[in-house]
């Protein structure tokens, strides 16, 4: 059914294999007239790609795209875009050993389940490294939004129980994100956070986190009153990044414990630590800058034993020897973007029509 | 574009305004043999009901519904069940005043701005009224699940402050749940919050909440592993919920704060105080109950004055007299519940055919 | 799997079965600001009505609509527009002894094998007054239509092997359409066709038509190169209708006879005679009168004897007595009419994300 | 608006310019298991491989695909299959001359004023090539139809005004149809064909025709009662193939001057010859062949002077050079039987969920 199809106007199907030929998208619904190039998709596709960073896997990918069509000297042409990545430095033989095991915390036992086989090299399909093909999608809805004037910016907000200052508070230091290997808006909890990724790696665990998002200057009247409300639609993307459990946008979990007169937001909406609405109201985007999170749980994939059931029913200890993300949120922050990215593009090319 | 309609097997389309003629649902995809009767439908909708607790508002709506097509001799024929609730107790010269003011943390604003004009009688769709056609649909869907051996129960586990216990610790007692006016599940919790609802009311203020919930026996297999993730597609419709801020599922977001080795599940999963993946891996149902959590804002709508835009720009300090919720959590059970519902029942559809 | 939803902007949904409560329908996506009233509605339900014509059924139906939703003041709002016909004048007991007999040229063995059962009331879902949720979600489509210029008008091209002139041949008369029973725009082919009509009833029998329809000053750019191409979308909404078996646009058939340098329309465009395209290049509108035309077979159901399967596998001759058309064009033409309305409701609406 | 996406279950999205890199697909859907290689892709892709005919294009592309994805161990892992078939004939220079002309009866005019600029060379996305996609994908679903004894077999019933006997008709020879360059089932009919495409190749002309198709062994009980009828669905999918002005099923136009008791077909079905209702009643499969018909235009690009529009808005007298098909439907059978296997696919899938 369609579950590897994303966005109803601006419209991404995503394909690959994390040891298969390659990984990419296919982007349909791109209004005609749009400049784009492969070092656009090539520069967020590099956020992504593993091995540059502390708390990232030692696999190293080029990550370099290559357009197949849709575009046509240098501009979109309103035809389908399709993007691919090849796959350069798949280590499959390095998963052999778990070709009968059910890792704990990944979908191998789901997958075995539902579909019957699975492609146990690095998690086949259920790979983070699908993600790749929604960061080049969303690099062309970046571009996008850019037309409109729209920015999106996220962050690694916490790193276990490193915390770092929110938006807006003192020592948050937007410039700083892309300053340090774990994506951190401030020195001195990236440093923390660092002792901890270490001691962790050390340990031959993971450790959770979140992704904070900012979008500034979003289109206003974005989202609908009932099913497609612009909080729904973003909770659903960034809850299809693997690994994440929790949604929260403007005051979140926080606004339960608040009256309705400390909790909504004074008219003018010009105090920004005050944006408890997130930039929505009723569904429909406000013009005010949208703000949300996203908790990661910490990768499943660890070296220290632990026990997992096998195909065939028994249950073993095992050591898991690939090369994986101590915490997944430094590399994920780019994800966030991108699925942010494609679903206010989504929005905008539908919200043209809502009026006669 | 179909805002109103959810889901892609088990489609569901509402419609209706708080104070139009009639609110209700068309659902489009049940399968043909099902008993259901308008008794199965009312009785999810008293649930939802205004007027039946302490937090709720006190407009009284008999909330009787009528299936016009798609059953036949007490069951489903395959063909799209129309079930309508006229509104019979709309007091829209209470709105009046207010036509011209936007309702701080209201979709008001975005309206006006949006579609050009507005039903401003109560909201008009984006009233909460909306969620009766939901409920309605969430019964028939219920129906059809249950067939399958599942069940889901919500609840509300936090009223401002006051948090009840959580599943499995001491003091949870699920049979409490439908014994309290705050649907709570635990009689202490419950005095607790009243008291604090109370105070709240006699303030004019509104205290927002968090809803629970847990699906006992869900079918395994449901969702897939990319964009239709289940906990992607949960997470979407819980947060359509007006007022709805956050979404998490399982260990959410404590799950940032734990290592590999603390939030793997063990194999088994028999562990219930240990579901930290909540039902779900790689964005498959494992078969292990669902449980997830969403944060509810305070109810926009209070009494206390507070400092409102009105149409022409200017700047107005209003009071809000209609009959509103102090806090919706209660009522949004029933909503919980249905949108779950609806939910499992478009996967259990399509998941038919995952294999050859 | 949502097979009641029609169009992705202008989203459809009918419900209702011949003798249950109503049918009717739900449209999401009417922008907000277009006036409607039961009144427009209602002009279009009668001309399908059955019960006004030598052609037709002698049920009598009042079909006069409900608009449950959507509306406020005489203006749609931008949410769903529910509306509903109320069945009133079914005669079920005429069906009775049709119960287990599988009528030929009906669904009704399809139906019994799909869905494992069935209301065999005249049809149920299958039948044609199916079409009347369809009729009035037309009339909206088709007002919104007319506020960009854009007309349709469809007529009875053929009954039997009377063909009518073809629009713009001698002949023709547009103002004749409405002017006889049998909706021909030419009277002498009208009493041709009525003569055989009368032959055809008297002898218990049935006789199949032609539908052709013309679209003037239809939106531009109207379509997408591939999948969503114009004709394949009138295609699909025209073959949707009961009875229609084949489908052809501008010069359609015998185009295949035809060379290129015969068959391509001069540049101008401005003689209709020569419109052999039909109003559509590579899939999207021209902006030239959008033309095509529908076969219809002859109504299954008939008084002359014919042999049928019963639901124990048994052959029985049967006679079928119930209040038949014995040819349905006439009635088909406001349903053609509002197939055509909501497909290009539906694209007008997309069209304008086009580009940049 | 996704008009590249076709289908809601095996969803396909192709992509890719007659000039650009690569066209190609991804199919989202395919269920786990099923065996498929290359070569079989590559075997269908050489049946719409041009330059193997005398009504077809000189271009000789090799068309050989590679499989990015979703296919392991040569069995599919129910992820996309990404198929991409690389361009390597393109003779761009040739269509540098035509760059401010807009061809009659293509869709240049209507690209550059729908999306405001367009690839000239070769027609862009509105190329037939763009229909190697489609056939890559087919002959995926063509598998998964296999397994369910589902074959499909297409061919040229007519070239101009040549036609070749019906299927069951006297010299209908199956075995004949691959055995000539206009794909016909007789021998005599293709000689007679043959000439005439000819004697219009001669006059830098081109020439239309008929391409008919048959189903055996289809699964009973796909489509739906109203608006995915079987029957739409196809038509849809048929008229999608550009230079398609027509669709019928089973006695199509011809039932129009049909009585009912001379249309209905006898209960037991087994005259084939008088399979008038094409293998659906009610929009749903019984069982019996598919069987219909679709009309083609003749390709508009011809080496014969014509008038046409400049993009300044002149007119100009212009020579088509190209390498383009005097006749497009033997190339058009394999499209016109991936085309039938997608909804067919499509619908298998669907399917398993109509009745509790």
């Amino acid at each position: 059914m369609s579950g590897n199809v994303f966005g109803k106007n601006f419209t991404v199907t995503t394909f690959g294999e994390s040891h298969g030929a390659a990984v990419g998208c296919v982007i349909d619904g791109c209004p005609a007239g749009l400049k784009i190039c492969e070092d656009d998709i090539n520069a967020d596709l590099s956020k992504r790609r593993p091995g540059n960073g502390d708390a990232s896997t030692t696999r190293v990918e080029a990550d370099v795209c290559e357009i197949l069509s849709g575009v046509f000297e240098g501009v979109s042409l309103g035809a389908p875009i399709a993007i691919v990545i090849r796959n350069t430095n798949a280590h499959s033989a390095d998963y052999a050993p778990l070709k009968d095991v059910y890792r704990p915390g990944h979908a191998d036992k789901c997958w075995d389940e539902k579909y019957g086989l699975r492609d146990y090299r690095g998690g086949g399909r259920s790979s983070a490294r699908e993600t790749a093909g929604r960061v080049a999608a969303g690099a062309v809805a970046r571009r996008l939004l850019a037309e409109n004037g729209t920015a999106i910016k996220a962050w690694v907000s916490a790193v276990g129980g490193v915390e770092a200052p929110g938006f807006g508070e003192a020592g948050f230091l937007m410039e700083e994100i892309d300053g340090n290997s774990l994506r951190m808006p401030s020195k001195s909890a990236f440093e923390k956070a660092l002792a901890l990724v270490k001691k962790v790696k050390a340990d031959g665990d993971s450790i959770g986190g979140v992704v904070s998002c900012r979008v500034t200057a979003p289109p206003p009247c974005l989202g609908e009153p009932v099913f497609r409300k612009l909080d729904a639609l973003l909770a659903s993307a960034i809850l299809s990044i693997g690994a994440v459990k929790g949604f929260e946008i403007g005051a979140g979990f926080s606004s339960a414990a608040l009256t309705g007169s400390q909790n909504n937001d004074a008219p003018l909406g010009l105090d920004l630590s005050a944006n408890n609405a997130g930039g929505t109201l009723g569904g429909i985007s406000t013009g005010l800058p949208l703000e949300f999170s996203a908790a990661f749980k910490p990768a499943p994939s660890i070296k220290k034993e632990q026990r997992a059931f096998c195909k065939d029913g028994s249950i073993r200890d095992i050591s898991i020897k690939g090369r994986h993300d101590v915490c997944v949120c430094p590399r994920a922050v780019p994800v966030v973007e991108a699925m942010t990215a494609l679903v206010l593009a989504d929005l905008l090319l539908e919200n043209r029509s809502s009026r006669l």
